[in-house]
């Protein structure tokens, strides 16, 4: 297991921990002000979302690189499935287009896969898994040729209706297998697994090779929104050394990268104060 | 699997779905007018809540009886471990036998076991678990001197973090191998598991003469609030009659018992039509 006390090489900052995922929400600083404030601290790197790069994915890329951060990846594509999917498979396959050449733009080595909930009028997550792996197969070779990596990312159980029919490793695991494309592989996120006592065989079951990110934050023992009440690592009840022993017990060598979703808390704060926190905490419980 | 198209007997209706196991919710029926309306629809039997029994197990359980129905279980244990528990082992363990002592009482031959969440001061399920494990062999020989069968019911993960820290029918089989006694076994709950890839091989791997338990409700695609927002059958996204012929090709033959807490929905409806309509849902879509 790698020792972080004194070395933040590996730590990459999600910019959704400082609201920068939700319209409305955060001190709103412009990326290369975020990219500055890591490279101060000697964060590693930095995971943006669609929202803030517009079409600026390539200047923003080498403004990263330049002042000296990797960019090891983007959030996300569009959801591929369910209620809160585009209306026609052509308006979802373009705006997944959309999202790898903006991750190519960037550089970024990793898009994040967040595939959608329940396909409308069926039941049971098995279709819905079925549609995702027939797009993720379309889309693979485009990700391919652009030297982008799709994560794809099991969320929480709790948001397999809406947000993401794909709510576990095993399925994730399955999903691979089953879209059997070298540039697929899973992101795995605490807040996501740390429940999931079959974490190790089933990462066993993925290989190191399919790992392609690893998420930090914590789950507050009493969260009182679903969606934006992340807490930051140490506040909440997930075994995070135990989680990171097992997901770097299965081969994974990548960034670890905090990304806490907290509209009531981190987001009201002033960002360096959430960024020297998160650096304290990575170095500490992580 | 049972065809309950025009056979009611193995349906029960777990009191919760008229509001009876929250304070102030529900129309507040008293346990025989419920009995009454049940019998009269020709529903099998009835699962209470400890609120609405107090004193009276032993002359409510025969008033049941009397009018046409079984009494199939009793919700349920104190928690017994985590943030929300009883302050002291003592008071726990008082708490669990009385609500042991009622169910005997009420000659429900299965207690519901919700185990409550991670011990303050812990991290992870692990620690929590082995906790519940020990109490629940303290327990057993009390339960089976009085022919109560403790159903440990894993529930969402989404509850791990503060109402129970076993979340899956996997550690749920675990847990009934740990305590080996052969009055624990486990309730399966559709909110709770109908995301889980895994059912079918862990109600293998419990075995049929664990299982104590199926019940029903539907898993809303958009859950506003995650407690109180069950949906009635058919109005959400699990596939019941699937996880049904999973439950009973495990070799389940008890009873199905409807539990939908919905507060902002069918707690708000009259008992006779929320009854009418979880009848007419059990025949067609269950």
């Amino acid at each position: 297991m790698r020792d972080f006390s004194s070395n933040l090489s590996a730590l990459a900052i999600n910019t959704a921990t400082l609201g920068h995922n939700v319209e409305g929400h955060g001190a709103g600083w412009p990326p290369e002000r975020v990219v500055d404030a890591c490279a101060q601290r000697g964060i590693g790197g930095i995971v943006y979302w669609r929202r803030e790069i517009g079409s600026r994915s390539v200047p923003l890329g080498e403004r990263t690189r330049a002042g000296g951060l990797r960019v090891d990846g983007l959030c996300r594509t569009p959801f591929l499935v369910g209620p809160l999917a585009l209306p026609t498979r052509q308006a979802i396959m373009d705006d997944f287009y959309a999202s790898i050449d903006m991750a190519a733009g960037l550089g970024a080595p990793v898009l994040t896969v967040v595939v959608g909930g329940v396909v409308p009028g069926t039941r049971g997550l098995s279709e819905s898994l079925g549609l995702v792996a027939d797009l993720m197969a379309v889309a693979a070779p485009r990700a391919a040729a652009s030297g982008v990596k799709l994560a794809l990312e099991p969320l929480h159980p709790v948001y397999a209706g809406d947000r993401s029919c794909l709510v576990s490793v095993r399925d994730a695991v399955a999903l691979c297998n089953a879209i059997a494309h070298p540039c697929v592989g899973i992101a795995i996120d605490v807040y996501h697994v740390w429940w999931d006592s079959s974490l190790k065989e089933e990462l066993k079951r993925a290989g190191p090779e399919r790992i392609l990110g690893y998420h930090l934050c914590d789950w507050l023992a009493t969260t009182r929104d679903i969606l934006l009440d992340r807490g930051m690592m140490g506040d909440g009840v997930a075994d995070l050394k135990s989680i990171r022993a097992t997901v770097e017990g299965a081969g994974y060598t990548g960034p670890c990268e905090i990304e806490i979703f907290s509209a009531a808390d981190w987001w009201t704060r002033d960002p360096d104060d959430v960024l020297d926190t998160c650096v304290a905490r990575f170095q500490r419980v992580c």
